[in-house]
C-alpha cells in the first residue's frame, strides 16, 4: 500500500530507473515490513530550470 | 478550497479529463459538502517508465 | 493504479470520508476506465491555520 | 531544509522563475527564520488541460 | 490559481505562518503576475522524526 | 538534491524509520548516482481512515 515518490533531475536512463525502483522497494520492505506487492513508486523528473536551491535556479548553479 | 490531485497513466483524451474533473468534483461536493467553486483538480500524467509497482517498472509489466 | 489525493479542511466524519472515497473512485473509473481495484485515495486533512488563500490564513478568513 | 513546491500554469519565462525562486526563498527566510541554504523550490508547470476549477477544465474556462 | 506547498519543521507560530503566507504570496505575484486572489498556500509541518537528510533522521542530526 | 517522499500507514517505530531512511537513501545513490548528502526523505504517516483502496476505506478493509 505504501506510495514512494522520487523527484530527481532529468537524465536517468530506463535501466537506472528500473534498478532504483527495485532496490528502493526492497529497502522499504526490508525495514518497514509488508510485501513489495502493492507498493508504488512514482518518479518525477525535474528540469534544472524548475528546481531552486538556496534561492537560485539549478540551471544557473549547475550548468550542463 | 479543497484540492484534488490525480496521478494516472498518460493517454486519456481531453474529453475523458473533462468528464473526470466534472464527475470527481460533483462526487466530492455531494459527499463532503461545500460548493464546486474553488475546488481545484490537478492532473498529473505519468509515463509507464516512471511508475513502479511491486518493484518493477510498469513499462515492463504492461508493455504497450 | 491511479492515485488520487484529496486535501481538505479538518472536520469531515468517517462516514463522509467513506462516501467520498467510494463516489470519487466510481467517478474516476466511469470516466477514465480501468477498475476500482488498485485505485488509491489518500486524504490529507489541513488545519485552517495551515491553509492560506489570497495571502491570508483561513483561520483568519473563516474563524470557527 | 524546507521544501517549497509551486504548481502554476505553463508559460513563465526562465527569468520569471529565477526571480520567483529568489523572492519566495527570501520571503520564507525573512518570516520563518533559518537560511536560504538548503531551502529547495520545485516548480511544476501544469497544462490548462490538466487543471480543473469548479468542475471545468481551465482550457475551457480560459482558452488561449 | 497557483498552488504553493510549504513543508517545514514543526514549531512555527501562527504569526510566523501568517507573515509567511502573506509574503510568499506577494513574492509570487510580484514575479510571476496574476493576483493574490485564488492563490493557495498549504503548509505541512513535519516532525524531525519524519524527515531524513543524507540518510539520517533529523531527530538524530538536530536533537532538540 | 533528490527528494523522496514515503506515504505509509501509521505505526512504524523510530528505529524502523531510521533504518528505512538509511537504506532507501543508499538504494537511490547506488542506482542513480550522486551522494547521500543533500538527499531528503520526507515521511507522511497516514491513518487507515484516510486511505482508500478500491473505493473502500482501509479502516474498513483492515480493521485493527
Amino acid at each position: 500500500m505504501p506510495i514512494i515518490r522520487v523527484e530527481m533531475f532529468k537524465g536517468r536512463t530506463r535501466d537506472q530507473k528500473r534498478a532504483m525502483v527495485k532496490e528502493v522497494t526492497e529497502a522499504y520492505v526490508r525495514t518497514c515490513g509488508g510485501t513489495a506487492k502493492g507498493l508504488s513508486v512514482v518518479i518525477t523528473e525535474v528540469d534544472k530550470e524548475d528546481w531552486g536551491s538556496g534561492g537560485e535556479l539549478c540551471c544557473d548553479l549547475y550548468p550542463d
